[in-house]
C-alpha cells in the first residue's frame, strides 16, 4: 500500500475513496467480485460497451496498483503455461457490500439519469476456463 | 443531472462513480448522512484534521454539482436571515448502505495501511443550531 497513505484523513469514506481513487479500480473489483477472471475477460468485460472505455496501459497499471496495496492478486491456476487469473484478496472481499450497494444505487439512478448500462453476461457464459 | 451522463456505462458501479466523482462528493455526502448541514458547518467536518483539504470555491462548486444532480438540496430552516442548511435528498440517501459500507471497510483497513482518520465529533456536539 504506498506510503502516502500514511496521514490523516478527515472521515472514512475519504480515506475509502483515497484508496480506490477514481472509478476504474472500483470497476475492476466489481467484475473480480463475481469471480476470478484472466487479464483476456476482464478487459472484454470492461470493454462490454464497444467503446474502447480503458486503454491496456491503464488496466495493467490499475491492476498492478490494486495488487501492491493488496486488493487483488494475481494466481497461477492449473499447470505449465496456465493463464494466470485476478482474484480479490480478504482486503478487496471486505470492499464488496460497498461495490453492492454502490451497484444498486447506479441500478435505479440509471433510467432517472438517462444511462444505459450494459450488465455483463451470466457468469457461467463468462467462463472461458476448461476448469 | 448532467446531460454526459446520457450514455453507455459497461457496469452499473462505473455509472455511481461517475457521477460521485472523485473523493470529495462522497465525504460530503458522508456527512450529510448524519444530518442537515450548515456550509460552515461541514466545511469545518472536512477540515477536521487542521489541513486545508478543500477551498472554500471546491466545497462551493461541489455543494452545487450534488444540487443539480438531485442528491442534496438547500433549504431554509427557520424564518428569515434563518441560515440554509444542506440536507440529503431521497436519492442522495439512496447512497447511504453504500456510504455505510465504504466507512466500515476503511474503518477497518486504516490501521493496516498506517493512516489516522479523525472521527467528527458526536452529532450533539457539532450541533450548533438553537433549534
Amino acid at each position: 500500500m504506498a506510503a502516502s497513505l500514511a496521514r490523516v484523513y478527515s472521515c472514512n469514506v475519504e480515506l475509502a475513496l483515497e484508496i480506490l481513487g477514481g472509478k476504474w479500480k472500483p470497476v475492476i473489483l466489481a467484475h473480480l467480485k463475481e469471480g476470478p477472471l484472466r487479464y483476456g475477460e476482464l478487459r472484454s468485460l470492461i470493454r462490454t460497451s464497444g467503446r474502447r472505455l480503458m486503454s491496456d496501459k491503464m488496466l495493467t497499471q490499475r491492476l498492478l496498483d490494486l495488487e501492491e496495496q493488496g486488493l487483488v492478486e494475481r494466481q497461477k491456476r492449473g499447470g505449465r503455461g496456465a493463464p494466470s487469473v485476478y482474484r480479490l484478496t480478504k482486503r478487496g472481499e471486505g470492499l464488496r457490500p460497498a461495490l453492492t450497494a454502490l451497484h444498486d444505487w447506479a441500478a435505479a439512478v440509471a433510467p432517472e439519469v438517462g444511462a444505459t448500462v450494459l450488465e455483463p453476461p451470466a457468469k457461467k457464459e463468462r467462463r472461458f476456463e476448461s476448469a
